[in-house]
């Protein structure tokens, strides 16, 4: 197999470094930004040049990015080569136009990477679902968020994990993307693509952050004996779908609870196996890339079923902290007051929690607290 | 594809059910051993009679015991038939002739049912490969021992927790193969052959069961904020093979801490993805017939590399607690005493830790401490 590499930064690197020890492989060209990245023979900026080279078939795409990493996709598709790519936002934001091109080019579109890092969540999702059907998924997505809620509870003020998730690489300058939750949506539009195969609006999946966490939160975790962690979760209860991105009070005795610093915990529920779990490296360029390995290595393979556009119905119930700036009297699902200004709801359907705190900003932070 | 079942018991009446209800497998032929259990017109008594069904391609043996199973599996090898069992007895034990059949008449021998149920830890043993080199593997490989382990963590006696399992169908009349670590041997013997390609001699792999555990270790385990499992663990230290099965004190911050129940934990160790860790159900109908039916549905697939013969060579070292019946006052590798008869050992070999208490009868019970 011959492929073409678009992006040598972390992750494209060790793609490189991987492939290039195998004789089953081989890398014909890669795409750089800038000619001062240029350290091989076979580095271009010319997207048009790496396209049009002999007998190559796959093409990674370790760009990043919408733009322009999701018009070059397209293009290679056109010219009926395979995609790999680890780009969860791109995908994420185009994945019905993409899933019909592969279909149309008779091309495969890989996406292992993009959720889980190395963890085999995407493999394992289609391979449960040749004898099971999956009914909910949820874990741990983003290594950034649970790194710095790692910190914090162990006694580091947010501002200070937030700064050392940054010095150790885990997080982004602007860690938007992390705290506030968008990146595990991404993450839970993919696995609801995957499991689900129904393809949800970004927008119409609510998404709650970590941005105003406070030692509140941790001393009422502390007296409980449980932990707070940033999760994505998809439930499909007889074709009503609830996505949604919430940090959540798990017991210490969960699994997951002691999933710590970087790395992700990744759950589903099917109909024989019950409860599976998958633990490991969410991100680095060494597991992603091994993810990303893993594709090339599989490709050609069959595409996914047929993906519909679906309605997120958030019918799903759970009960909720949730710390506002004043306490809101009117409210009409308060079970307990916690402290002055921050309730638990009695079970209520997301759609009502959706509803009461969209663009609400007398709503500082919210949790889903489990039984 | 046409499949023959040899036993129709908890796993093999499971897998009926799944592959009936589907419609690229057909079940042609089910072996019992009684006519009385005949409730299927595809039910015989007669070997003979199965093996000669017109186009028939797989056998999956869910019979359990060494023989007939080990028999039979081989007369149907040498009519070209691909095998999927489940049987960790009779495969740890005659691997190597079988693997030879299988190669001689070129049909697959999948076995990804008889290590971890229904988690996928043969198939990802053998995915990870496919670019990692793996180092190490470890976990809890035995329900039956985690769960009789967690219940006498939560107060009960052992002997109370033993029959609790035995009530709720999850140890056996006859208990010895799971206390006393010989299901987990087994299962670390299949493990090693398909991560390290290496087979080993079922007695040279030291096996510590949890027969005598007391409360003296439990309450050891509390002081120190840790827990007690029972764990199967391989090591490739370049070539040194370390396999081995010992009870094993785990930090509660370990994920596998929070494995509780009958529920399995199953961590390896490879070159890019470091360590990852699969969780979920080691046994039971359900989840064991869906890794039966993941084999069918793999095969034909590609066989194992050559399996080669091995010394266990025992070189990992570790420190470990020793209870003794009355303290031996010239052991050499005391690090502290615990209590009148039970000592923590300094750092050594595996291989030293063996000589020491092999055949010992003044050895009762021995635990890994993990740092």
């Amino acid at each position: 197999m011959k492929v073409a590499l678009l992006g040598c930064g972390v992750v494209g690197k060790e793609v490189r470094r991987i492939l290039d020890e195998r004789e089953d492989v081989e890398i014909v060209s890669i795409l750089v930004k800038d000619e001062k990245e240029i350290d091989d023979e076979r580095m271009t900026t010319s997207f048009e040049e790496l396209l049009n080279k002999d007998d190559m078939d796959i093409v990674v795409e370790c760009m990043g990015g919408i733009e322009p990493a999701f018009s070059y996709v397209k293009k290679a598709m056109l010219h009926h080569k395979h995609i790999v790519t680890s780009n969860k936002k791109m995908l994420a934001n185009h994945y019905l136009e993409l899933s019909k091109l592969a279909k149309e080019n008779q091309v495969s579109l890989r996406y292992e990477a993009s959720v889980g890092g190395g963890i085999p969540w995407i493999h394992e999702m289609h391979r449960v679902q040749r004898i099971d059907k999956i009914q909910r998924f949820y874990g741990i997505m983003n290594g950034t968020t649970n790194y710095i809620l790692t910190q914090f509870e162990e006694g580091e003020s947010f501002e200070k994990a937030l700064k050392n998730a940054q010095m150790n690489g885990f997080a982004e300058q602007d860690p938007t993307d992390d705290i506030d939750g968008y990146d595990v949506r991404y993450k839970c539009m993919l696995s609801a693509i995957t499991s689900f195969h129904i393809y949800l609006e970004e927008e119409s999946i609510p998404v709650y952050g970590i941005r105003n966490i406070s030692d509140k939160e941790m001393k009422y975790a502390n007296q409980k004996n449980q932990v707070i962690k940033l999760m994505g979760n998809g439930y499909d209860e007889e074709g009503n779908y609830s996505i949604y991105v919430i940090p959540t009070l798990l017991p210490k005795t969960h699994p997951l609870s002691n999933v710590k610093n970087e790395t992700n915990g990744l759950f589903m529920k099917s109909t024989t196996l019950s409860e599976s779990g998958y633990i490991g490296k969410g991100a680095g360029g060494t597991p992603t890339a091994h993810a990303v390995v893993q594709d090339v290595l599989s490709i050609p393979s069959l595409e996914d079923d047929f993906i519909q556009g679906a309605t997120n119905a958030l019918t799903h119930t759970g009960r909720f902290y949730i710390r506002m700036q004043e306490l809101d009297n009117h409210c009409a699902f308060i079970s307990e007051t916690i402290n002055e200004n921050t309730i638990l709801s009695k079970e209520i359907s997301l759609q009502t929690l959706y509803d009461y705190t969209k663009g609400n900003t007398n709503i500082l932070f919210v949790m889903e607290v489990l039984q």
